[in-house]
C-alpha cells in the first residue's frame, strides 16, 4: 500500500517506520527542513526499544512536493495548527481514492480535513503510542501502544476495518472503534485539563494534583467538554473521565512529567495547540449555545502567555 | 481625638503619621513584631515627600494589647485576611462610642467588621493615597491622594461627614461620598482584573495590556463584578469602568508596574488577597444566584499558585 505520513515528527516517524517495516511503500512529508534534510542524507535513525536502526525512507519537504503520483492512504500527524497548510501542500497527492486517517490530538480536526477530502474517505482515530524526537532525523521509540479508528461517513465501516487491519499488520495494534468520538473526547479531556492548567501554573502534573482546587477545576472543565460532546452524540461518563484525568497526578507513574503543552510553550517557546483543545470546545459552545467559560478563559490565558513569551 | 490605626503597614503608617501631625492622639497597632519593635525603639521613620522625619508614635503588638482604654476611632488598614484576627485582638479598645473606618482594599469586609462593631459605628471608605514600606519601622510617602467615605448604617450621614472632616483637617483630602459602594466596586474591578491576571501570567500591567485577549478578559470580569454589585444597589457603568481599568496598561504612566498581588505572591512569596476581591465576587454570586465563572476560576488559579509556590 502506498502510504504518506503527513507530519513526520516523533509520532509520524514511528508510524512511518512501523508501516515501512510492515511492507508498505511509505513516504514521509514534513515542514521542518533540517529534519527532512537529515533523513534524506542519513535515513531515519531510531532507537527502537533499545535497538539502533536506520530506515531509508523517502521524505519530502511539504512546501516542495515533487511528485503528482497519488497515494492510497495519508496518515495525518501534524501539529493541529499546521494541519490546514499541510493539506494544502499535499493536495497533489490526493485523488478520489485516497483515504485520510487523522490521528492528531485534540478535537474537531475533521472540519478542516473535509475542506480537502470527501467525507467518505476520512477516518478519525486516537492513539496511545508515544514517541520522542531527539534531534533532526532521530527519534526514540519505546514501549507499547494502540490505535483506535472509525469512519467519519456513514456506511464506511468496512473501509475503516480494512484500514485498521493495515495498521494492525504492521504491529500498530490498531482496531476498529464503534464510538471513536467518545475516545477522542475522553482523551481531549486529559489534554484540556492538565495541559492548560500545568502550563499556566508552571508545574508538573503531580504539582497540579496536590493543590486543593485541582479537582474542582478538572470537574468544571470536563463538564464543559461533556456539554458540547452531547450535541455530537457523545455521552461522556463524567466521573469516569475525571478519574481518568486524575490518574495523571500519580507520583508513582507520570505525575512528575510536564505535559506536552508545557514543553511546547514554557520549555521550547512554541505556540500551543490550545485552539484545538479548550478553544475547540469554546467554538463548539458558541455553535451549540452552551456556556464554556472555563475553556474560554483558559484559552485566553494560554494565548496571552504565548504572546508574553513571544512564542513562535 | 483618640485614634487607633489597626494595621500599621505602609498605608496605616501614612494615615497614623498624618493624623498625628494633625494633632490627634494616635496609637498604632500591628502584628509584625520586627516592625513594632523598630518603631518602639527608633520611632516611625519616614521619607515624607523627600523630607526625612521621625515620629515617636506609640505602637502596640496586636497580640499584646496592654490598655483597656477605649478609643474614639479605629482606622482599619490590615491585609484582608488579617482583619478578623485584628478585630479580635483590639476588642478591648472598642466600646459603644468607638467608630470604625474600614479602608481595606477589596469588597465585603463590612461583613466581618459587623461581628465586632454595631453597624451605626461602621464607616467604609476608599483611598488612592499610596505608601511603601522600606524596612521595619521605615516608610516612604510620596505624592498626593484622597479618601472617600460613607456611613454603613442609614441615618449616620452626619457622623460620616464629621469623620471625613477629621481626616481632612490632617491633610488627608477626605470627603463624604454619596455612594461609596460604587467607588469601592469600581476600585475592586481594577484589583479584580490586573492583580490576578498579571500574577497568573507573570507580567506587568503593560505586558498584560498588549495581549490580544486582555480586553475580553477585563470586560468579562468587570461584567461579573457588575452583576453582583447590582444586587447591592450599585449600578456600575461597565464601559467607563473597563476604560478606567485599562488606564493601568499605559506605558507612560503605571504600565511598567507589577500590581500588589504580584508583589505579594511572586516577589515576596506571601498569600494574596484574592478571596476578598474575585473570591468575594464568587461568594456573592452564590448568594445572589449569579454565575461568576471567571472570578471562580481566577480565584482557584491564584490559590493553586499560592500552594505551588508554598506562599505564607
Amino acid at each position: 500500500m502506498k502510504i504518506t505520513i503527513a507530519g513526520a515528527g516523533a509520532m509520524g516517524s514511528r508510524f512511518g517506520l512501523m508501516l515501512h517495516q510492515g511492507g508498505n511503500d511509505v513516504t514521509l512529508v514534513d515542514g521542518w527542513a533540517d529534519h527532512v534534510n537529515a533523513i534524506k542524507e542519513n535515513g531515519l535513525q531510531a532507537n527502537f526499544n533499545g535497538e539502533e536502526i536506520v530506515a531509508h525512507l523517502p521524505i519530502e519537504l511539504q512546501s516542495n512536493i515533487s511528485s503528482e503520483e497519488k497515494t492510497d492512504l495519508i496518515v495525518l500527524f501534524t501539529k493541529a495548527m499546521q494541519l490546514d497548510k499541510m493539506l494544502q501542500d499535499i493536495k497533489p497527492l490526493i485523488d478520489k481514492h485516497t483515504k485520510v486517517l487523522c490521528l492528531l490530538n485534540g478535537i474537531g480536526h475533521e472540519d478542516i480535513v473535509e475542506k480537502y477530502v470527501p467525507v467518505e474517505n476520512i477516518f478519525i482515530g486516537n492513539t496511545i503510542w508515544t514517541a520522542g524526537l531527539e534531534a533532526p532525523g532521530r527519534v526514540k521509540l519505546f514501549g507499547d501502544g494502540s490505535v483506535e479508528l472509525q469512519n467519519l461517513a456513514v456506511g464506511q465501516e468496512i473501509a475503516a476495518r480494512e484500514l485498521a487491519k493495515v495498521l494492525f499488520e504492521s504491529g500498530l495494534n490498531a482496531k476498529y472503534s464503534e464510538n471513536i468520538r467518545y475516545s477522542i473526547y475522553r482523551k481531549a479531556c486529559v489534554n484540556g485539563t492538565v495541559n492548560g492548567l500545568c502550563t499556566i501554573l508552571d508545574t508538573n502534573m503531580y504539582g497540579l494534583g496536590i493543590t486543593q482546587f485541582a479537582h474542582d477545576m478538572v470537574v468544571t472543565i470536563v463538564n464543559e467538554f461533556a456539554a458540547v460532546a452531547k450535541y455530537e452524540g457523545v455521552d461522556l461518563d463524567i466521573s469516569e473521565v475525571v478519574e481518568h484525568v486524575e490518574t495523571c497526578f500519580n507520583l508513582d507513574t507520570i505525575g512528575m512529567h510536564y505535559p506536552s503543552m508545557y514543553q511546547d510553550l514554557i520549555k521550547n517557546n512554541r505556540l500551543t495547540e490550545i485552539d484545538y483543545i479548550n478553544g475547540a470546545v469554546s467554538r463548539k459552545g458558541i455553535k451549540y449555545h452552551v456556556a464554556t467559560p472555563y475553556c474560554d478563559f483558559l484559552t485566553q490565558l494560554i494565548h496571552s502567555k504565548e504572546e508574553i513569551l513571544k512564542a513562535k
